[in-house]
């Protein structure tokens, strides 16, 4: 696991690729943001899987667009098929206080899931290097966003793969894990992030418009506030 | 990892459930077999992820009808949307010849993709136990059907999930890995399985009649002769 991303070798004459997560979320944005600070020509994924706020797609969109990707992809995939998660469940409500322990906004192995797509397509693209906006620190209990995570997932990489098998080992780099919301904030705007593009919240309007009131609203402007950053998210109720 | 499958547990009165891993080939109705008399309520996953042969899901559907699931869902996963392989590409040619090394044929990261969406549904159906058909000796030099595979796999469920971290750990069985083909066909036919309604043809007709000169029809004819059972498989050039 590399938490900071290391200066990139070349690919072909260019520089080299990675692949990066993209969700349309704050997290995702600034490590698409470190990632292309860091010299990487960055390929985005992000998935159609289902998730109720669709205006997380459009979000993406914006995001890999204003950070100059080389090319994004959105992948369809059938995991709210499979239930289990207010995220993609309609008949589980999402939380609106605090919640103990794993919150029902946990997808079943989401993360695990993205990743291998993004594994999959990064051996395809010859790109050894792969990242992901998981944060431990505010990370609302989901196991996949933990250190031990994406350290077995990297292991894993690296024994799944033709290219882990050739010698081309895969680093999967997750530069957020240790940043409280208020430092990544920070970070992306000193690289000029357009926080107004991004959707966090777990149960927006159709336009975008967050809640104000889920984890993930909570979050996200508690850490504009400690960042001193004011706060673009344009709110429902407001 | 379990080579065997072990006696499962009981789940909420009734058998412990499995996720099976179900292709509509030789080695995932063998695997399925072995799963059903090892006493689990199985819960068959199949992908829809633009594969030129769709009659394997055909075969899927049949199988598991035949073997008496409790349930068989197919999820759709834009996996050939990402390219890189004869399996998905059509600019890939399937190759009729034995290749050295890792073959055209290898879907990347594809069992990491299908494993995670079966470690999915295993957590919201409250399965523990997973099966996959993969073979590490007639394995046509795939990295991701390597017992190393296996056990990172098992390592990374039990650190990905809710499960996992809350003290249910999941079980990753691969009970095919050490054996032949031919051992495999025994086993099976033992246990009933038609290899009739089977396909493992990289490049089958419409109607799942068999190339009979792909690695994977060599592979299997080869199989059947070794074991001594009649080839039940139903050939294009015949």
């Amino acid at each position: 696991m590399s938490r900071d991303a290391e200066m990139p070798r070349e690919h072909g004459g260019g520089p080299a690729r990675a692949v990066v997560l993209l969700s349309g979320g704050l997290d995702s944005a600034t490590t698409l943001a470190l990632a292309r600070e860091a010299g990487f020509a960055c390929h985005a994924i992000s998935f159609d899987y289902g998730q109720r706020h669709r205006c997380e797609l459009a979000a993406a969109r914006r995001v890999a667009a204003a950070l100059g990707v080389v090319e994004h992809r959105i992948v369809s995939l059938g995991l709210g098929e499979l239930g289990g998660s207010a995220l993609t469940d309609e008949a589980i409500d999402v939380p609106t206080t605090p919640t103990e322990g794993i919150p029902v906004t946990y997808v079943p192995a989401r993360n695990t899931v993205f990743l291998a797509l993004a594994l999959g397509w990064a051996e395809v693209l010859g790109a050894q290097d792969l990242f992901i906006g998981v944060n431990a620190v505010d990370y609302s209990g989901y196991p996949d966003c933990r250190p031990a995570f994406i350290e077995a997932f990297e292991r894993l990489a690296n024994v799944a793969t033709r290219a882990g098998v050739e010698g081309r080992p895969f680093r999967l780099h997750a530069p957020l894990i240790a940043l409280s919301k208020a430092e990544i904030i920070r970070r992306g705007t000193a690289l000029g992030v357009d926080y107004g593009l991004t959707v966090s919240c777990y149960d927006p309007d159709a336009g975008g418009r967050a809640c104000g009131r889920c984890d993930a609203c909570r979050l996200r402007a508690e850490g504009f506030a400690a960042a001193g950053v004011p706060d673009p998210t344009p709110y429902k109720n407001k």
